[in-house]
């Protein structure tokens, strides 16, 4: 720790949000992928929707939303700015999940992320960095893993593993 | 989101660790701040006694043992540096406890730290930017707590909290 902290390089830091829609199955079908719709098997479902964007930027595909924490703002801050950015939903009863730091979870160089859950009532719909925004099934993605961008996939395992069995992420 | 990745100015990224010690007792007077004794009364021990360090650099003071993440490092493996780096000490049953974000807890500038919890074995010892490594009882910090730097007297509270009543931080 010999360089001055002005010029100190360190990861970036983001933040991403798992929003539970506490109303999904009146807004399941209110958005969807731009070309194909997510349908939910009632039979199976065990956990809320949450909500899905996808992203405008690179990496092109769908994610949580989210994004990079301005200096002088509290990553919790950030979290509910991007929630509402990105889908227009207003976030409640946010709580700090999990931090992934792994150099090569983000393409576009090092950046750790602080995830939250939150909930929110109401259509998610996408807009700023966002081409839409949808509710998806967490337990039933069905083709959409192979889209998601960054270390999205190992987050929502995590996210079910934590709500069904209350155990927190090992990883890092 | 409209700057590069590169160029994106965010907070910094720091790990600091709460080390355990288990065999405290043995260890305890081992070492002690350069300027008074660190001492422990027996009547009110809970919690084992966790590794403090008296900082070289900038701020001066007391903290827990911790420094920047490398690019390229996951921050876990940044937590295990430190330690062995700060306090001598190689640790083990490392986990993720809790993120700090508030741009007020570092003085030189804004900083997010993640903060392990730990155990390790043995004396610790005050080296690279520790002037000294010594263990304190987390309940009884005496006259530390003026001493503390950053936001480590809140995450010890907070640390305390979770292992007296296994609840998380709801600091952000």
């Amino acid at each position: 720790m010999n360089k001055s902290h002005a010029g100190r390089e360190t990861p970036k830091v983001t933040v991403d949000i798992i929003i539970e829609v506490l109303d999904w199955q009146e807004n399941r079908k209110a958005t969807a992928l731009s070309d194909r719709w997510i349908t939910f098997e009632e039979s199976k479902i065990v956990l809320p929707g949450i909500v899905l964007i996808e992203r405008s930027n690179e990496p092109q595909g769908v994610a949580l939303p989210g994004g990079f924490v301005d200096i002088g703002e509290r990553a919790i801050d950030a979290a509910v700015r991007e929630a509402l950015e990105e889908t227009t939903l207003r976030v409640t009863n946010i709580k700090q999940f999990h931090t992934y730091t792994s150099p090569g979870r983000d393409p576009r160089g090092h950046g750790v992320t602080i995830v939250y859950i939150a909930q929110a009532i109401g259509k998610p719909k996408g807009e700023d960095d966002a081409k839409t925004a949808f509710i998806a099934d967490p337990m039933n993605l069905q083709g959409l893993v192979e889209d998601l961008c960054f270390d999205h996939a190992q987050v929502i395992a995590d996210y079910i593993n934590y709500r069904l069995n209350g155990e927190r992420p090992v990883t890092e």
